[in-house]
Parts: C-alpha cells; structure tokens; sequence
C-alpha cells in the first residue's frame, strides 16, 4: 500500500491533462511496462537457470550499464541478496580500478555472467564482456559458453546473434520497453531470481496496480472503489500532476528523494535514471537529487534546511523497515545522556528523525510529500516500481515531452568514438 | 599538480573581493585548518596505536557523523585500503538495518572502535558507541577499554569526561576547525593510519599548499612565483570567484561535480558536505551534487545534456587513475565491433569519454570546469583536500555567508528530542 502525504489539492486542469496524458501514454508503443508482461515460458526457464547458477557459482556478474543494471541491483539492494551467489556488477563504467577490483573479489572462485545488452555494441558491457569470456574460456575450456546468460534483443543484434551462434541461454529485452523502465523484465528478473528475490510476488504486486486500466475514469478521479489497484493508480497520478505544479507553477527545479535507509540509496539512483532521463530535455526537467538521511542530515541537511528555496523534497516512509530489533542498551552514569532513549528500537528512533526532518523542512520553507511505503520486502517493492513508472511517464506527459525517448545520450558516444577512431565515425 | 581549465576570466572586482575574503578568512577563529596543524606528538601517539590496532583487530569501527567520518571515508576509498584491517562505519544514520550489517560483518572477529565526537552527546554516534561498549565489555572483560580510542574535545564534553574516568586513549578535535573542515586532523589521521594510508605525505602535500600565506600578494594575483603552492592557491581562488560568478552573475543554481572513477565517489560525497553546509544558508547556495562517468551518463547523462540549463558541472579528471593495466582482448569474429579498441588499456578509453563528455555537454550549453589531478594517491589528495577546503571558505565569503556555521543543522534535532521526550525539550 503506498500513501501520499502532502497537503497540495488538485487542480482540475492538472487532472484533465494527467487523463489525456494516460490516454497517450497506452497508445505509446514503448508503453509496454504498462502491463508488466512477462511470458510464463521464458519466466519457468530463467528459474531454472537461476537455480543452475546457485547451484554452481559463487558469483553472477551482471554485465550491463544504465536500466540494463540499475533496476535489479536497487531491487536486490534494496530488500537484501538472500541466496549464497554474490551479485557483482561489471561494464557500467570503463575505470581499470573498478574492473580490477571485480576480477580479485571473484578469485578464483566459480562465476557466471549475465550480459544484459539489446544491441550488444554499447562500449562498457561490450568491453566487460570480452574480457570475462578470455576468463571464462581459459577457466572453462569448453564449457564456457554453459555459464553465459545473455538478454538482449529477441531477433536481432550483435548480442542475440553471438548467443545464436555461440549457444548461449537467451532472454528477451522487450521491444516496447526502455531500458529505464525494464526492472520487471528479463533484464531484472533473472540476477533477481539469482539473489533469491521472491520474483512472482513483485509481479503480482506490479500486475495488481496495473489493474487501472480495467476501469474507465470517466471525468472523476476517483470511482469510489476499494480496489488497491485504484489507489496505487490515483496517488501515482497525485504525485505526477504535483510535481508539475511545484515545477512549472512555483519555479522549483529540483526534487530531492529522500529516505532514512542506507540500503534504499540504490532505489533513489534507479529514480534518479527514471525520472532524470524521461523529463530532461528540451531544456526542461526536474532535477532528481537523493539522499539518506539522518547521514546526510549532516552534510546536506543545512542546505535543505537554509539554503536556495529552489526544491522540494520526497520523503520515503517505510512503516515497518527491518524484523530485526536493536534496542538501546541500558549503561551505568548516563554520560553520554541517553538514558531516555533505553529500551528504545533504532528504527523507532529513526522514525522519529524522519518525522522531526519533515517538520524542520516545510519550517524551512521546502515543500515535503512523504511517500508511505509498508517495508522494503517484495510487494511493497513491485508495487513501488509501478507507482513511479506510471507516475514518471504521466509526470514527463505533463511537461510536454516524451517519457520514452533519450536522444541526449548519443552525443558524448559520438565525440568518444571519432576520438577513439571507431570505424565510420 | 592541480590545475583548473576553463575558458572563464577572472573580473578584477571580484578578485579584490577574493582578497578580502582572504584577509578575513585568516582572521577567523575557525580557520585552523589553513595551516594544517598537527600535533607531532599527538601524531606519534596515533601511529602508535594504529599499529596496536593493526596487530590485534580485523576490523575498526568509526563511530562518528557528518564531518566526523565523511573525510577520512572518502580518503580511504580513493586510494584504497593498504592494510590487513577493513575500517567500518557505525553511529551515521539510526537504521537498524545498518547497523545490523556492521555487527553481521564483525561477526566473532578482533575489532577495536575510533569514536570520533567532539560533544559525545550527538544521537547517532552516541547510540552505537553505548552498543559496542556493550559488546567489548561481554567480549574482553576488564580489557575492552584498551579497544576504545576516542577523538574528542581536548577539556570538555561527554565524551571527553567518559574517557579521562574509563582511560581511553585519546586524540584531539581542535576547537579552530569545524567538522566539514577537519579531515587532516585526529578525526581523520587515525583511521587514515590504521588503513595504511600515508599520511605524512597527505599533510606534507596540504601543507606546502599552504605555503600561500608566506607570499604577500599585493594586487597582483599571480607573484610570477614558481612555488607550487602560489600554484594551488591561484587554482583556488579563480575556482571560487568562477563558482561565484556562474552562480550570481549567470543565476546556474547546481554545481554538478563529475568524475570517472567510481572510488572516486565518496571525495564527491565530503566536497557536497564541505561545499553545501558552507554556503546554503540564509536562502542562497549552489546546490551540489555529484556523478560518476561513464556510469550516470546513462543515467542523469540525458538531463545533463539536454535538461535544464541551470547547472555547471566541474569534471574531475585523474591523469594516471590506477598503476595496474586492463587492456581490450582481441576475439575471433569481432561479433561486438570492438576491434578497433584491441590492445587499449580501460583507463585510456574512459580517458577519451571524458574528453567526448566535456565536449558534449559544453555543446549542450552546460559550462564545464575541468581540474586535472595527477592520481589519486596521498600526495595529489593532500593537496585536493586543501585546494576544496580554501575554494570554499573563499566561495562562502564572497557569496556573503560565513564558511563555517551550520546554524540549520539543529532544527531537525530540536524536533526530534521534543518527540522523543529527551530530559529539557
């Protein structure tokens, strides 16, 4: 269940706006998320190699850079590997330092490789890649080709034609589907599944809050009706259509996301790729700024509370973060003062960070939402994951571009690959 | 070395306002860290006990927040950790999540504990040093006291107090420098030490950067003096006066600074403290925020291509980021088009997306500073740290607030005591 907090009502032109911008949003051909379809065939098949790679690798480096990575690293991040196979991360960056220090975690150890690419050709993973087949085929010999899992493109491409030739297991990125907004994919599902993540259940919370699209809104908001896939549906649409007020009425430029658990940091980055790479472009766009607090109540929280009222800030409120309990211990003198706070769980005292900080900010003059999410456990997760898909692509719609697309990212490839002397460049 | 490229001249009035700054920055009783002072005695005391740490713990936990753990955090993660002990962190947020994954990776190995406070009484560190006393009392007996090493006001304070009565040794937080400011002080020293980091020739290097205050500058900028340090100190005084004049003479409201290196990314996380605790105050501040290439270009890349133009960026570029050589393997078929990168080294081909990147964003109309540093190795972050440290006091000054309060740190906190029933809230 996810709650909106916020204060701000609802123009009616907003609305009006926000149901033409669904409307355009299920004719998009790259609306595919939108259903979050997966095929049974290909989902049976990827828990079998999921288990074939727990059953004989101590690692699953996922190749891949951007939604190719982000999306399931925040995901298995966010609620915890649960399996024996270490997740690491390779070709999302070209530093030497960084590659080298997944080739000595890994070892000597016995590892797989995930190679998530539609084409097959970006720079990073391409380069990763060779380098792990030489491991691999030196480690392996023959047998190498057995533990590569490549997701790339169903019919065409670099990638789908090596794993053609070479025999790799395939699955399928999704034409309909950006990279941003494939987590619910093969690109996630499989490292996923790989750490354990309880994958169905985030399925069918996603599915659940795709059940919108059954009912017809007609001009009102909302029908009156229980159904859960309706309330996801309306706060999405609340969060999108205050966003743009805040922006484009009230001159704000930045959105901070904001939580009180380091392990939601990875989360923030995949928003961050969401909503940075939907809405930034012609010359627009909300920056997406994240950080976690109380930590960061101490290094940015003077800008939050003093500074430039050029922001406004999300707060993440997850009501039941952790089962485990650490409670104050109880300590002779009372030097350090703390005595009032004995027998007290840290997330309770957490909680009472996040609702002083909320405080402190609107005092300050910062608009806050807080976003009410139940823990950071499969459902709550699947339903997230739809919630700001939906509200990202209403959002983008709202400003007047298109939430699909990303043409600013070809320009630094091209300058790189004349500089590099890439062939036709 | 470092030097600033940028297209940008430096106006003679706010060069006369940068000298000022100057003249009252050197009279400001919290600018002790302008002549980096360290204690020889003191300093021998901590090399000391790192080696005791060394030979008798796997792990040291740093116990601090904000300015406490941010600067020797971001050293040790840009050189690298050197010695047989893994620094941990602990008492920087309240998740029970986190510190239960501390506690997990302890596990039942030798640990000792650095806690770094200059009152004692801040909540986060205060909690979970009361939680580790806990733990070394039931795990050594009468001895955990000789694990405890405690960072802390020289003559007052709780924490000061708690370690005069229970005998642990102890360092000295000055009072002349401010927790964002205190990285080449006992704060960061010890854990440096421990980590095999060496800090002789970071203080050595920060301290030649020092070596300004000899010069009488008159009017001119530049004494026509070969001394490195007139070179560091003339690279951060046109960094501060062109921040200064992106933000109040071209109104770009969020500095983005970008590097190529993921360990590089937590020196990013200290100069967003450093840089954003200094100046957002009294409703002004350049927002800072940070990137990793070639990761985040396929993240917030499209924004900062294409998005709104209120932002520069500064590009850190690492001239020889890493000793060690990854280089492009040849592979029969050239299936994934990389030919033409074979027998390239990682970090020469990251080196040209970070020129492609410079260029593609200048054409984008996002200006970009670029500062060239040699590696990142004590000496090259030695003199970075005093660079940032003297640019921003520089930078705060002519933005008209004082480097070095945080008055709106404490709004949160007062809230949270109040909810929390703290004894005189």
């Amino acid at each position: 269940m996810i709650t909106l907090r916020t204060d701000y009502t609802i123009k009616t032109e907003r609305l009006t706006a926000a149901k033409n911008a669904l409307e355009e949003i299920k004719q998009d051909p790259m609306a595919g998320w939108l259903t979050v379809p997966v095929n049974d065939n290909e989902l049976n098949r990827m828990k079998s190699a999921a288990e074939k790679i727990q059953s004989d690798s101590k690692y699953l480096v996922c190749i891949g850079i951007g939604g190719s990575y982000l999306g399931h690293k925040a995901v298995i991040d966010a609620i915890g590997n649960k399996s024996g196979v270490k997740v690491l991360y390779a070709g999302n960056s070209l530093s030497t330092t960084a590659f080298g220090e997944v080739l000595d975690e890994i070892g000597s150890n016995d590892f797989s490789v995930n190679v998530i690419s539609k084409s097959g050709t970006t720079t990073e993973p391409a380069i990763a890649f060779r380098l792990f087949k030489a491991i691999l085929k030196n480690r392996y010999g023959s047998n190498w080709t057995s533990r590569v899992y490549a997701t790339t493109d169903a019919k065409k491409g670099a990638l789908h034609d090596e794993a053609e030739k070479n025999g790799y297991e395939s699955f399928v990125v999704p034409n309909n589907i950006g990279g941003r907004y494939s987590v619910l994919t093969a690109v996630g599902i499989l490292p996923m599944l790989v750490a354990g993540i309880d994958v169905d259940t985030m399925l069918k919370a996603a599915r659940t809050a795709a059940g919108w699209q059954e009912y017809d809104f007609g001009l009102a908001m909302n029908p009156a009706n229980e159904d859960p896939a309706v309330h996801t549906f309306e706060e999405a649409v609340r969060y999108a259509i205050i966003r743009q007020d805040l922006y484009a009425d009230e001159g704000l430029e930045m959105e901070v996301l904001a939580s009180f658990e380091p392990r939601f940091a990875t989360f923030a980055e995949w928003w961050k790729q969401l909503f940075g790479e939907s809405e930034g472009k012609q010359n627009k766009g909300i920056f997406p700024a994240s950080v976690v607090y109380t930590t960061d109540l101490h290094s940015l929280g003077q800008y939050m509370q003093e500074g430039r009222r050029n922001i406004f800030e999300t707060v993440v409120k997850i009501t039941t973060p952790s089962d485990r309990e650490i409670k104050v211990p109880s300590e002779d003198g009372n030097l350090d003062g703390l005595d009032y706070l004995v027998g007290q769980n840290l997330d309770y005292i957490n909680d009472k960070a996040l609702e002083a900080t909320v405080n402190a900010h609107k005092n300050g003059g910062i608009p806050v939402l807080s976003l009410e999410i139940n823990d950071l456990k499969e459902k709550s997760i699947g339903e997230l994951i739809y919630f700001f898909e939906l509200a990202c692509a209403i959002s983008a719609k709202l400003s007047g571009v298109n939430p699909f697309d990303q043409p600013g990212v070809e320009a630094y490839k091209t300058n790189m690959f004349k500089l590099l002397g890439k062939p036709g460049f």
